[in-house]
């Protein structure tokens, strides 16, 4: 299976080295929209102008498109989609189902297969929940995201006048998931199961009592929270808040019996060291499986629940019997 | 889809509550080696001697066989395959590809499909191990069992001389777990990272010590183990440990990077107020699945492995996408 990546950030180069770390799969190389000479990989790979990529579509069996989900897979993915077989990673969950419907008919018209979502949440996530609530109908769900780094909450933060850099971590109320943990059904709304926590380096002069109220205050992205701002400089930042580590606990509690007598709890959670090289691990593992579809005739946009588990590994089916199952 | 039981013992009972809280599926009835008119079932469904069953085939959709890896599912599962459709719930690790094979020879010859090995572990658990094998294929991973109630460990201290009665409690080494969640990988046994707890009923006047002795140095169930054993009456047993609780956990700790240098944790842990019916809500959600692949003209023996996600749940693909995904 050959594999090339579009897009060249932190997504694109945790692919670049899932791909390496797959026994089964080659790297054709990386589209940019930089100028290709700039650009350094980790691996010494290929680097093309994105603008070329339509000369390479009989080269490429799956495409990886590393994009932001805001303005760049909403465009880029349905595109590729057309002219190969795509992976991604969109996660803005309330816009999903537009998405599915642009890459669906871009693909089902051209004979390509495409997956979106693919990630931790949505991605590993998502499928937790729907095996959960499968297996207990009688249920609840919570998800709890962090401690981490939030992308999108720390952009926001960086856009502020006076801002020079900054980090958002979210972080769950560890009380509120012990109590569901223990099997209990508190009535938590998302606000009130995180909190917020902001390091901001600011520039020099800037009011930083009304940086700390705009951040407080912000509609959709902190208002309601619990939200800590803490001024740093540029190099605690980076001395201390180098890495992107995320993670999360995806829980149902739910009953059986006769009369809802026993109580079960299933709790799926990650530990993640580094946000964008586990979804890019992610990402290799759904295009292997991608790739084994196409080949058996399967066309259309697809999700991690339409993906067999068996798809997902580099084994024979008798092989995953004997050493898995 | 019309499920019929085979067996009619604890997850007997169990997927008869789990099929009633299935929206979508009804109980055609139990198929009984008893006297039907001696069984009491729990919702008043029709029992019928498993003698008749073939007189239904046209009947049912999916026949779900409650009964022990030991000696009734190697016999009684490639028996019904070639006249129903078929789930269950073979537990022994070892003899999956054995029982595989005669399941998957029968039901293809007479096309139909079955699904063998549905549960916890294997099932749930097994799942759990592949998704994260595919993620992190550079790791390790963990088992846990317990706390809980390891019914094959229960029966072979029953069948000790002097026995009346017995329940055995497989225990985890919580030290061990808390090391292999913060992301430590240590060489560790099963046999070292569990403990046995044994609770015995012996008979008037019998030989405890021997009994003792027996138990602690039984080959393949308890020598290797740290165990303990502990003498109760009748009416303790009956009173402590009347449920059939477990449980356990699956963790692959793995890394990513240039070289290694971001650790990764998956984990995936269940607390079953009560083994048999969580158990017969996984066999109820899978027989939902394939039942599905049955429609679709897929045909033999499949496991977990092969089941798509998105046909456990009785919802359609955009009503997945919008809720779960």
């Amino acid at each position: 299976m050959i594999i090339a990546i579009c897009g060249y950030g932190n997504l694109g180069r945790g692919v670049e080295l899932a791909v390496r770390a797959a026994p089964d799969a080659g790297l054709f190389g990386i589209f940019t929209r930089r100028a290709p000479d700039t650009v350094i990989t980790l691996t010494g790979v290929d680097v093309f102008p994105v603008s070329d990529i339509l000369k390479y579509k009989n080269d490429i069996d799956i495409l990886i498109i590393c994009g932001g989900s805001a303005t760049d897979l909403p465009r880029m993915t349905p595109e590729l989609a057309a002219h190969f077989n795509v992976v991604d990673s969109f996660d803005t969950h309330a816009r999903v189902p537009a998405h599915f419907e642009t890459v669906n008919s871009a693909s089902s018209k051209n004979s390509h297969i495409a997956l979106i979502s693919a990630g931790w949440d949505p991605g590993m996530f998502s499928l937790a929940r729907l095996y959960a609530s499968a297996i207990l109908p009688d249920g609840v769900d919570y998800t709890f995201w962090g401690r981490g780094v939030s992308q999108g909450h720390s952009d926001a933060v960086r856009r502020l006048d006076g801002v020079v850099d900054a980090l958002q971590y979210t972080v769950p109320e560890y009380e509120a998931l012990d109590a569901v943990r223990r099997g209990d059904t508190p009535a938590i709304s998302p606000c009130k199961a995180h909190r917020r926590e902001c390091y901001v380096v600011a520039a020099e002069g800037a009011d930083r009592a009304r940086i700390e109220h705009e951040i407080k205050t912000m509609p959709d992205y902190f208002a309601g929270y619990e939200t800590t701002v803490d001024f740093i400089t540029k190099e605690v930042l980076l001395r201390d808040h180098a890495g992107l580590p995320h993670g999360g606990t995806v829980i149902r509690t739910g009953k059986t019996g006769e009369s809802g007598e026993h109580s079960h709890v299933i709790e799926y959670s990650l530990k993640l060291g580094s946000n964008p090289e586990f979804t890019a691990s992610v990402l290799v593992a759904f295009a292997r499986a991608l790739y084994r579809m196409y080949l058996r005739g399967e066309r259309g946009c697809k999700t991690v629940f339409d993906v067999r588990p068996a798809d997902l590994l580099p084994l024979s089916a008798e092989g995953l019997r004997e050493r898995l199952l």
